[in-house]
């Protein structure tokens, strides 16, 4: 790495989730968030993606530690993978930390990692970086902007925020700290794009508020409300419109209990004494007087929603007229799934409320246009990196930075892996580090690559054929088989010639080549792969993995 | 079956796709429709769902007919493999049939099969139903409503529809017609319900036209447009664009190439002449010139759009401030793909417009509640059956019945395969038949079930372990083996100890049973599956198939 002031992303650019990135300046690397990114439906039974650590596992000495901007999956899933590599203290405000806490308990890495509380005033030092911090506002409580002040001038990263000017519970953007740090000049600026392609500004989170209880004020039954745990503000709302209505209050779902009650006991959510109830007093108390909060808003299918809309949860029951609200919009990809649920809540004969942000049971965390040019505006950056997001949102986020008057040769759209190095004050995008995704599949990280994902793919599709003959070492003659199985391909049962014809093409591919005075086994599969392959593709239009198998005895 | 009136669906409820509906009366039995579905990501392999003609091959003599009320794949796209087992008559209008024609040459089996063409004009009669039609305005030329007229009363089937009173191409919905048969008296109406969750009325096609030829007019070198090859009336619309800029005009894409082909030969759309330019053409005309209609609208990985998209198709190039016009939304479930292209069109530095209805690109072509409500209203049935949608759609648009006065006791929520039955024109729903998803994959038909796709998910997953053992007929003893390979599980070559110690608990299995006098090869396969099984899952946390193969010799 050259000397002077370094900026990258090792995740978050052209995608969404696994976010990461790294400002270094000399030897001292900082870190910026460990995000883990769910894999979409190509990557056969990859559990998640963490970033690609090559780089800094290169660098482990002079990894100063890593700054935490919010507890949002996307940007702390990666974080027990990564420590299992480096042991690196971690900086964050106080309900992000219960969260981390709450991963590492369960991954056992409490006790060997070094967690730091801080908040939006605290001060930091790494070599010549000094650090500090800004409040943003987003749907998880105590979000921060991150400042570092190196000898190049300053870098700006705004972690995920929106501009919302009634927020729940205090969640305020510090606008006037913004404008300070813009003031005093910003050198770079890496804001987040997520929302770079809505026109206007994102709604208030109040605005849910107003919804929720207007539904749970008309419910004439138990009312059930899904939303992402992490959302306190809006698990607020619910817990203050219970409230009004005299309702007592369950929680069901691991996360959701987990985080109220990190959240509860650090005071970013505050819950009268004797308003929550146990999941299994909630058949004890009349239909009228009890809230259900849940997780599995996203459609999750083991989440405490998605069994409840199938009748399997055991202590609670939807009924006839209950009242089921999804205070929450399906994330890219989730639509059928959450769908799905909605039919079976109906089936149910629930009353349900649903339709996402065009109904007002949902708003977004992540600023519309408006709010990112605010941003711009504030920060009045020489040079601007947009982040966090897929390549059409970099995009239309350097138009919306280019509208403000930013100079359009000042914008970097990067991949990740592209370094901006900074010197005397001149960013330029030149050089490139290893990156890409790492996947997680159960206790492998990194061990499943792309062969073994192709193979899944065959045998997702089409399944496999094993076919076994047994040679003897004296004349090579077959001895026993072949014998052919098949998974996933055809039924056996139903098949019984076309396992006949497999075998006997087997038995001619063999005799065929010993007659040639061909006996080398790996000659011998070929043929039988060709043989065999050719025939059950003209049979069923299908091409299983054929896998043969020679045994001499 | 009993006598009388009986009305059902084989596809088409609680889903989008495989639409068919059945109307019987006596022994006779007309066909509406016979769509394909394409599977979700959880059907590994299957290529199309088609509905279970069960009851259609045990009452075969009884079937008078099929009547296709348009050419879309969800009402068209079972036939083929409706055909191989039932040779009946196919009705449609000319539009339609041309659409069916194509899929029968593909499937070579034009010459057998009785194709008669009908407009709204015609009439026809079934023992005792009397058939005739109405003209409905859609996404797709030529679309039909249906009227069965039976001694018990009136049958009504919709088809798609939407009102749009500027439609393009003298595409009008006949509502002179509609209000007759409602005035005449409606017993039974099955009307669509794709849209009845959205408020408001369908905007009309000519919007979409609008918008393109904006795009068109503002561009600067050559413009692609993707839309659906079926829309003709959006096609037509992209021509008049192309010649009021004075462009010429090349179409990519296969059924672009070919569905434009019968609308133009059968007068459906007006293509001036000259206009038509072959693919190889395009990059020999000046950029400005040139305007090429294409496919893959939806993101569909090997249709000309992600193609160009990739830079991977060879006649024609997107260069830089190129502009391409998705004129169409993404289907639910198409998102990711579709955004995908849409990145890439940007990396190639083309304007993309983009967006669906939220910015003209694209309107629908199912009607609205306020449409649907205008149908319940002209046809004023006694009983109504709402069909063609997920279940939170019916239901919403039983809602809508209501609230324009159709009694609430006289409308039927059914699932596939119940049956309404009408004696003395009084309605019940009693008894089912059989209905489901019959998977088509490769050739096969129907042969692939529960077990093959849940091997296929295990395999899909974690992939497989075959372990092959060979014992001494004589004595037991293993002679050869254990040999283990893997695919899809784990790397063999980095995995060594871990295929070592698979093959020492197979060996240890085998021993242990032979020691207690066990010779049985289910027991061995039973305790090498669960040995092995659990190895395996205590060190990688993957539950890959585990398949043993045990040979005596």
């Amino acid at each position: 790495m050259e000397n002077g002031l370094s900026i990258f992303a090792l995740g978050g650019i052209n995608e969404i989730g696994k976010n990461m990135y790294v400002v270094q300046y000399d030897d001292d690397i900082l870190v910026i968030d460990c995000g883990g990114k769910f894999p979409d439906e190509s990557l056969l039974g990859i559990d998640l993606i963490i970033p690609d650590l090559t780089y800094l596992e290169e660098n482990r000495e002079k990894i100063r530690g890593m700054l935490i901007t919010h507890g949002h999956e996307d940007h702390i899933g990666g974080i027990p993978y990564f420590l299992k590599r480096l042991n690196v203290p971690i900086y964050a405000t106080r309900f992000t930390l219960g969260l981390i806490e709450l991963k590492l308990t369960e991954h056992r890495l409490l006790a060997d990692t070094k967690l730091i509380p801080i908040d939006a005033d605290s001060e930091l030092e790494f070599g010549k970086i000094g650090v500090s911090f800004f409040k943003v506002n987003h749907s998880i409580p105590d979000c921060l902007g991150i400042v570092f002040d190196t000898p190049e001038g300053k870098v700006v990263h705004t972690g995920d925020f929106k501009f919302d000017l009634t927020p729940v519970n205090d969640q305020h953007s510090d606008i006037h700290r913004m404008a300070e740090i813009g003031r005093e000049g910003v050198l770079v600026l890496l804001s987040e794009s997520t929302n770079a392609e809505r026109p206007g500004s994102t709604p208030t989170e109040s605005k849910v508020g107003d919804v929720i209880e207007e539904a749970i004020m008309k419910a004439k039954r138990k009312v059930f409300v899904s939303t992402f745990a992490s959302n306190i503000s809006r698990v607020q709302q619910v817990v203050e419109a219970v409230m009004k209505t005299n309702r007592k209050l369950a929680l069901l779902g691991r996360s959701m209990v987990n985080v109220v009650d990190v959240a509860v006991e650090r005071g970013y959510l505050h819950i009268p004494d004797g308003m929550l109830i146990d999941a299994q007093e909630v058949e004890n108390l009349a239909p009228e007087k009890v809230c259900i909060l849940c997780t599995g808003s996203q459609g999750e299918p083991m989440a405490a929603l998605a069994r409840l809309s199938n009748a399997s949860y055991r202590d609670v029951q939807i009924l006839p007229e209950d009242t089921v609200v999804l205070a929450a919009g399906p994330i890219p990809g989730n639509e059928k799934n959450v769908s799905r649920i909605i039919d079976n809540l109906f089936q149910l004969g629930a009353v349900v409320l649903y339709g996402g942000s065009s109904t007002g049971m949902h708003v977004s965390g992540h600023g519309f246009q408006e709010d990112l040019k605010l941003m711009l505006t504030l920060m009045k950056p020489t040079y601007f990196i947009p982040i966090h997001g897929e390549y059409r949102m970099l995009h239309q986020h350097k138009s919306l930075a280019v509208s403000v008057g930013v100079e359009p040769e000042n914008i970097f759209i990067i991949q990740n892996g592209d370094v901006v190095d900074v010197k005397h004050s001149e960013a330029r995008q030149t050089r490139k580090i290893p990156s890409g995704d790492t996947y997680v599949d159960g206790i492998g990280v990194g061990d499943v690559g792309d062969i073994i994902l192709r193979d899944r793919k065959q045998l997702s599709e089409d399944g496999m054929v094993v076919i076994v003959v047994t040679l003897s070492k004296r004349d090579q003659k077959i001895i026993s088989g072949p014998d052919t199985i098949t998974r996933g391909f055809v039924f056996n049962r139903d098949s019984e010639e076309l396992l006949r014809e497999t075998n006997r093409l087997v038995k001619k591919a063999i005799l065929n080549l010993q007659s040639e005075n061909k006996y080398q086994w790996n000659a011998m599969k070929k043929e039988i792969k060709k043989a065999v392959g050719q025939y059950l593709f003209a049979q069923t239009k299908r091409k299983p993995m054929i896998l043969p198998f020679i045994i001499e005895v």
